[in-house]
């Protein structure tokens, strides 16, 4: 790798000059990116850079998976269908036949599938919306350090204040509550929900829904344990709200299993998938309904992109990789793998009073200093690894590889991070 | 093309069984398409029609384009980045240079660009949110049947009553306004919102902004006058208002030129692109800012797919077509040509009182019978046309072909639209 | 009427030093009152003043009624309850049978009384509720220039903007509608709103009531006509919206009949009443409801003072002067008579463009010149006359004399606003 | 007394057959009252009744006070000033000079009076819009089983459900957290209210104020202690977060001293009095706000009743009672006097688990069965003992005994409420 004071400057002027002020990853990782090839980029100057950022979990299967990319092209010279609302085409159906032979079927889950627009945010708001529809309530409860998007239904239920904030108007009908832990490990978080629930004269109304992620991505890596997921089910059940899964970061596969909540044995009454359900990157959003509570009149919500069939075709292809559990077992493997060394960097430091957490490969490593992170991510960038922060202060260093890195580009990344956190610390030491 | 009592009934199981109930288009056009070129689909069993529909505004430069296939071709085998978050690429270094050659400079329009996200939806919920920021202000002015989308910010600015009932919360911070002609023509329907601008009594505080369509596709083909439009942007101008022009459907050239207020010589604050942006009919959205509005902090606004590289090269070429002013005078002729059509059509019908109305491309054909515009378009369906009602009571037969469309496709289609008229009305007199 | 000039400054440092910024009419009318008999009021320094504000609106029947007063004497002296919560009290019981038999029944009009809490904001908040029990929905119509009280509810459905900004939070579920002539003679003002109602993409919901004054007290005295509050009623009719009239600074006679709207002959699904209803300035309000309206479950509204024993057993005195027309009869006389005497100042300065108006004794006259009404009314007072501004601007100076006022002080008072606004003019004319 | 079952049934046909079924307490209670002095009340068939009740608090020193009486008469004789508005009165400048005398300067508290209007809610609305107004913050905390009162702003932050849905609208800006003990011994219910606020990623906005009572009163008789009052103050400060006291029903002595924060030794910055604090159940309230938050616009918040000079007059006579400390010694000792005897009546029913709780005259007894305080509450009226329930469930058997009451009055209600207790256990046990 070429030192960085070596390196010619990248030329960011087209951004500087003609983009908003609101860009953002691009400051972070100040250079113009080209190429792409599983976990790794380069740029337009042919420097390398391993991907511990992965779309910010958009890109599970790596950068442009070869049968992926076979079939994009294959489908793109046919002159098949590219864009079809919600119309049914060829593509639509295929996937929808396979998500439901690979993911749905071997899993005994039953869910009618929509496709409520390309983005995250989209899955969510049509999630709030039937939850709201289905119960006839307006309330929806969520949790601290939640993030579920940037329109304006999905920032009532997100935690950050500076992302709250911009939506210039007060957000409202949604209630925060506890995540597993935020109050300490001696405080069941849960017990204020029940009680507020329970309570005729707490002030919160019975809601129309719960929605969670599993492990909060950009709340900071913090994962909730399979008995906690179990009591929020369990008291979804006894007063009738629906449980609202977000799985749009940790689904996939990213902590294992393709859905993050397997493992607890939960049944969501909707899931909300984007990110990589796409295969290949490409915007692409589904939302999960219980057909019990699959209400919805037709049209009642609708969006142009719905039916975009080149993510259909990724997807579809990706989905290959659900056919036996090995992605699956590699993933908590290269997972725990993480951990461990992340555990061995943090010993190194007690100072630091380093936290590591996670669940397959979504994993972070917490320290008390401000900036420290966010210094952490400025330097491995510099030698050539790409990874951001997250939590509330941005305090998290979040680890989010391709789930088909090799252990070599694992052991490279992992390395680079080290010595960024030790150059960091000394450079503070001085 | 084959009568319809011949045909197979198409077999749509797998998307009755498997998909929500919310989906809608597929009922409408109840079969499965799989290829497509230019204005014209082809369905699983060889049957062709034309598309009178556009991917609702989204496929301008119709279907599959050679040059804008085989660039996205082209980047595809190349291992070019195709996901990137906000992170600056290639590609869209040089999207975003040739958008400002080909649009703005010679417009002599200096904006900003802002990558919302990929939906309409995200592209106007980051424009509330700019204006909001940037005034102070909470309240929005939208108008009687417009159409912003489907989240939850988008949706406090949207009329239609079925849509706005599926936010199941109330929507707030939003005034809707009368539409010009809303009234009637004896009333200038500006004059209710200047009075309450002007009143401090009113109950209506002062707006952040005003958001409109120049031409309200979903609303029932509306077309404001550049009179109209110029008396809103100086009642803009007097109170300190943002100006906010939604051209997701009625930009990129649907009316004739690139902006469809070009004519009517406004300069908007903040301009909302999205649909035929992408060119390809890839998820694709922008937001355009003037310089001094343009006060996001970094990250205020994110999205996963904001970087949609695949987008960036389609739309990059699909630029070509403005380089000239071909394109828009081809886009002219054309909807005059089919305005005159539809008017020789209204004229054998005087008891459907049909009222003929649109700009450039973008045409509609209303009738005073509840049910009649969806009869035409089923009827013209089964005769291998496509295309689409809209109105608050869908009382508007609706007509987005591609822009480059051929006289052949734009005559065949008028003519199946004719006959099907005659049809359904005949089978009403029965 | 002892000269300003030689008047000693009355000392008001009590009200300087210990009350709150908020304090307002203590600033317009800067002396100390200690005595009032009918429609005269003495301040501690023996000046007296003719009371053309009555409370505004409260003292309907003169300050201290020698009847009243001396029910209420003898009442305190028997150790009669003084405060009961909602228990019955044979103080109440007197007030409900009497009212019912000298104001609903001989106006065949059936309705149960509500005791909401003594103050106009409470009949008005508890009529929204009632109106959103009964019909679901959440937003209510109310018009331009409206005043409905100060509390979050009442403040959401009243026009001012100085006010309502005072709320501090946005102020939602309510529309805001132009009232009669609000824009110009040529335009029915209800033709939007029936348009909005009528049309399902208008972006205005369904509401649960509309709300109005029949004649606009502290909008400036705009006076709706018979015909226009008919047409309202139809609408309200048509689509099963709850029709509410705010009745507490017209009604109790104000305006000639002891309702407001009796002349209109509408039929309200709800009336507020407060003020006057008190008969000697003492807090008390009614919430009148038609029985099957009547859907309170026991205790679902409440309030500390809704068992003012004294307000009741003044009411109850007060309604002797409904047993004859008499009342009616002499306000439209002297409102009339009010009327022509200011149409004769205004015809003096038709350079102020004066405009008269008003309804009964709830009577004012217009100005088109900032600040003009407010220095005549501080010139008013100087010269012993009390009386207040109203309207958006306060453009409006406003007659409330005691319904009771005798010719003579009718004459004084309208003699000494002459003067001022001759005064005034001439003072800057200089 | 008279045994119940020789008691001929009271009629209560002119409230059944006029008033709203919204009538709460006349149910509980169902007879006409009609004379009252001191502690007792007599209905109009001539029986007495002991008040344990006292108007809900606004009736803390008794029925009919001699003294206030004759203050009363004498007013009404003299022709003196009964409804001003917010003029300056007479009346008003004696209460205002006398309030600063003997309640704020010996106490070393600087407030300004602010006259909101009549009711408890009124000042509750005018404090939540001044802390609104003070910090542009939009959010107010409030607390679980808070009671603040029945219009939309004073609803958004109390606890009960059952009021809260009588809204009829979502109760937005307000977020309610646990009082003290709300989740048991074990867990501070401050450590919540901290995080929420310490950390960016929430969910929960820098609030403008927090409001509490002291001791709930609807709520059930939950006693804060002065700790945790101490602790919410210091909240309050290191965030520059108004601290408002809901005083309305604790305070006026109730809980021992005039206000019944002074034991805990904090400093509120808006203060809300109401039910008590005019004397003699007339209807009067007062905000006190530290100078330096009163940054009202004069008129900013306003009312037609801020002026009841009767109220006035009763007040201004009621704070002898404060000079000397005499009323708050014997509040204390009847209110520990009282807790006794409900502790030894608690101990003989070990089954009903009886909690006693309360300060000074605010005192409970909670019960483990659905609808036994209830129960004994309706005993005890057919014994002669006026009582209410409190709490979410009703499960509380309230007393607020007017602080004026005598041993003997005290004893003899005691006695009846043992026995009540008693004979409805004996009824279960059947």
């Amino acid at each position: 790798m070429i030192p960085t004071s070596e390196k010619t400057a990248p030329d960011m002027s087209v951004f500087e000059t003609l983009e908003s002020e609101v860009r953002s990853y691009c400051r972070s990782f100040p250079t113009v990116f080209e190429k792409a090839q599983g976990y790794k980029l380069w740029d337009t100057q042919g420097r390398e850079y391993i991907d511990f950022f992965a779309g910010a979990g958009a890109l599970n299967y790596g950068h442009n998976h070869p049968a992926m990319k076979k079939k994009l092209v294959d489908y793109l010279m046919g002159s098949n269908i590219i864009h079809s609302l919600d119309m049914a085409t060829k593509a639509k159906e295929a996937f929808l036949k396979r998500f439901n032979d690979i993911i749905l079927k071997p899993r005994q889950m039953e869910y009618k599938v929509m496709f409520p627009g390309p983005t995250g945010a989209n899955t969510v708001e049509s999630a709030l919306k039937l939850a709201r529809k289905v119960t006839g309530r307006e309330t929806v409860i969520s949790f601290t350090h939640a993030f579920h998007g940037m329109t304006l239904g999905a920032l009532s239920i997100t935690g950050n204040s500076f992302k709250r904030h911009g939506a210039g108007v007060p957000l409202n009908h949604a209630v925060s509550m506890p995540y597993e832990n935020y109050l300490g490990d001696d405080i069941d978080s849960l017990t204020l929900l029940e009680r507020y629930l329970e309570d005729k004269g707490s002030g919160v109304a019975l809601p129309a829904a719960i929605i969670l992620e599993t492990v909060q991505g950009e709340g900071g890596i913090n994962v909730a344990s399979p008995e906690w997921l179990k009591q929020v089910e369990k008291i979804c059940r006894r007063w009738d709200i629906l449980l609202i899964v977000d799985d749009v970061q940790a689904g996939c596969g990213r902590t294992g299993p393709f859905f993050s909540f397997e493992k607890a044995g939960i049944k969501p009454d909707i899931v909300c998938l984007s990110k990589s359900i796409g295969g290949y990157g490409l915007p692409m959003a589904l939302t999960l309904i219980k057909p019990e509570f699959d209400e919805w009149a037709p049209g009642e919500h609708n969006g142009t992109f719905r039916g975009h069939n080149l993510a259909f075709v990724a997807a579809t292809e990706s989905l290959s990789f659900w056919e036996t559990d090995a992605l699956t077992r590699e993933t908590l493997r290269k997972g725990e793998k993480t951990k461990q060394s992340l555990q061995q960097i943090a010993d190194q430091h007690p100072d630091l009073d380093p936290v590591v957490r996670g669940r397959g490969l979504m994993v972070g490593i917490a320290f008390n200093q401000t900036d420290f992170a966010g210094k952490v991510c400025k330097e491995a960038f510099s030698r050539g690894l790409i990874m951001e922060t997250s939590g509330p202060e941005d305090e998290v260093a979040k680890l989010l590889p391709p789930l088909t890195i090799d252990d070599e580009g694992l052991d490279r990344g992992l390395a680079i991070l080290e010595e960024s956190i030790a150059v960091v610390k000394a450079s503070l030491e001085q």
